[in-house]
């Protein structure tokens, strides 16, 4: 395992950026940090020490799956979210179960823990994940650490190519792989890289491709749900989350964060899972950790009791649209006119698409002459698995408005755009 | 890997303790609530959040290793311990080496996270380790869950039995699998559960001999020293690690944690590791989370930089001296006087060893006869290694003064004495 496993992309692109300490990043996930709730945490964590009883149940121990208060307030806010969402699309739940369950609900460190023991206590070495084509490429990482396999499933504007996973799951069935597909991974919120939101029709049908596979396969397909940008949506509505779809009980794994739309220094996370699947995590977690920290937990189940955490969110998201257009406005001045992007409507990420003919990789020229002139980016085929059955795909870029100031976002693009202008 | 791991015995002792609210725990390992640094942790968050620049660096994300003023603060502290502990022997670490390098600690969630990256990095499913027998519990979990097959070294007064170690490794020489074996784990100080502190004397015979053994290993044999009891001395000399050994640099491992003797609740760890390891658990915790709390290191940077944390700690000590004090009078009065135990010079346990006929397992008489009377303890067979070339001994008790108040361990060894007298 430790032989096998390869120093993540995310450690050397940290380390190019404190080796160029002029550099404009625009590669690093950060969040925005003029926006960080400094003022709401002191508050809350002065109401918290100040208080003896509070204090002591603060900084002791508490249990593997979170604290309880926490626990409910998490669910209870997905469950707020989703009745939002689908109230507009007149759409009801229906079946016994609820799936938000605070007794289902575990509390991580940061969503990324979630990621890291779903697919621990799912996967073995050799087994197949399906994945968006490209996706978040730290889950690239846990699986190549963890010796899985990934199959990438092609990305339209609304989520996956339902046709192209069903195809995928045949080929997979036809070689009699299938008994070794454990989950399908999909970022269905303003997608880390592309921005993409994955609609409820596409959640539902994927879930049902999944489902009908099953028998094949001789075991539950999980739809691993990571919603880590949902709350930094700027435009458009909400989309329900694939918990509320009729069946997702049993197969629907939802992880969700605190660090983007909150306090990201807590990395306070969480996740919604399945009962049998909620155990054999909390079994894991209980050797990794025992528990995520009790008083990172305290401040974040009072943020929410307090309604701080919902009044901090519409400056925020109003910060991320700003920051967004300005960054668009200047692709839109500065970079050749055959660089397309879609238009984000959350998250942190424009996803530019270059010729095919034009290599963005990290060795490539124009990932070079953008470092020369202090510009960084994170050179697209890292986000894309590594997949025999198609090459990786290297003329793409993510770049992130997310950290980066105003200014500092409008001179980087200005010099990526005079860098792309020579090399085109 | 999910289907593998069992529910670990913390969980299940923390169900009981919720099922029986009277209950008198003296079988959890958390801290004194009484003695938590509730003032001094709101002192430095409000220094920390009252200034924009500290506020803005504790809120926003980190690099995976940790902050850096925290790696330094770790790996000073540590080098002073161990000058202090082995001034008093006149001893002089040699070699090129400084085994206390910033460069080579990493911040973990609790050293709980610590044990778990390095047993994932080092071991793979089938492997041996050797632990101390009695050993900590949750380590036991982390192997079984991982496959890995634990062998157990008899303990003594200072330390493992270095002739049992000696014949251990011969006997899997002589079986052909000391290519299987990976490393020692021992809780070096105040022992989980035996109170029992190794002597430098025996680390230095010890990672000699893994070293002797080395070559027909065909791999290094490494030595994982858990300190995490470490400053809850308060009787007797300190003792240097086994990081000043000559010969340590490339083997030791060292676990620490800021949780026993501070912030508990913050659940602040850390691990001092050979530079070849260190990178590889560096990519491996990037998977598990890309670094723990930046808010929870500069809490803990600025407590150690303002010696809030050094001043904290004489008077924690004389709380667990007395406490442990109040818990041994009591043992002396209510138990029989067949049973027998060591007086803890430090750490938050009394092993408590019966006459061997009478059990105290889970399902034993004594201890359902105690929990009827609402008194947990921890059965001492779940400290000992399902090894397969002994019999797990089942008539110990770990006894904890960590958390009861002074009037519950002495109600509680009270019922537990009575308890005792009714079955002996």
């Amino acid at each position: 395992m430790g032989r096998r496993t390869e120093a993540p992309p995310i450690s050397w692109l940290m380390k190019l950026a404190l080796d160029h300490p002029r550099l404009i990043s625009l590669a690093a996930g950060f969040t925005d940090t003029e926006s960080l709730p400094a003022r709401e945490t002191r508050g809350l964590l002065n109401e918290i020490l100040g208080s003896r009883k509070r204090a002591r149940a603060a900084l002791q121990y508490g249990s593997t799956a979170g604290d309880p208060e926490l626990r409910r307030l998490t669910a209870e806010r997905l469950q707020e979210l989703d009745a939002v969402a689908s109230g507009a699309k007149s759409f009801r739940r229906t079946g016994a179960k609820a799936p938000y369950s605070p007794g289902r609900t575990v509390i991580t460190n940061g969503s990324q823990q979630l990621l890291y023991l779903v697919t621990e206590c799912l996967c073995d070495s050799g087994d197949i994940v399906l994945v968006e084509d490209p996706t978040y490429f730290v889950f690239l990482s846990i699986a190549q650490s963890r010796g899985l396999r990934c199959r990438g499933v092609r990305l339209e504007e609304d989520g996956i190519d339902l046709e192209h996973l069903e195809q995928t799951l045949e080929t997979l069935k036809s070689r009699r792989e299938l008994k070794r597909v454990k989950m399908l991974y999909l970022v269905s919120y303003h997608q880390n890289p592309t921005s993409v939101t994955t609609s409820f029709e596409k959640k539902a049908r994927a879930l049902k491709l999944l489902k009908r596979f099953e028998s094949d396969a001789g075991h539950p397909i999980y739809l691993l749900e990571d919603a880590a940008y949902r709350e930094l949506r700027f435009a458009g509505d909400d989309v329900c989350s694939a918990l509320a779809l009729p069946g997702a009980d049993g197969r629907v794994v939802y992880a969700g964060t605190y660090s983007k739309p909150f306090t990201t220094g807590a990395r306070v996370g969480f996740g919604i899972l399945p009962g049998s699947l909620f155990t054999v995590v909390l079994s894991v977690k209980g050797n990794h950790d025992f528990g995520t920290s009790n008083l990172l937990q305290h401040l974040l189940s009072r943020a929410l009791a307090s309604c701080r955490y919902k009044n901090h969110l519409p400056e925020l998201q109003r910060g991320y649209a700003r920051k967004a257009a300005v960054m668009t406005d200047a692709m839109r001045e500065y970079f050749p006119a055959v660089i397309s992007w879609n238009k984000p409507r959350g998250g942190l990420y424009v996803w530019a698409r270059l010729p095919r003919s034009v290599k963005s990789g990290v060795n490539s020229k124009l990932f070079q002459s953008a470092l020369k002139h202090d510009v960084l980016y994170v050179p697209g085929q890292l986000c894309y698995a590594a997949d025999p059955t198609r090459r990786r795909p290297d003329h793409e870029m993510r770049l992130s408005f997310g950290n980066a100031t105003e200014a500092d976002i409008l001179k980087g693009i200005a010099r990526l755009g005079a860098t792309l202008q020579r090399l085109l």
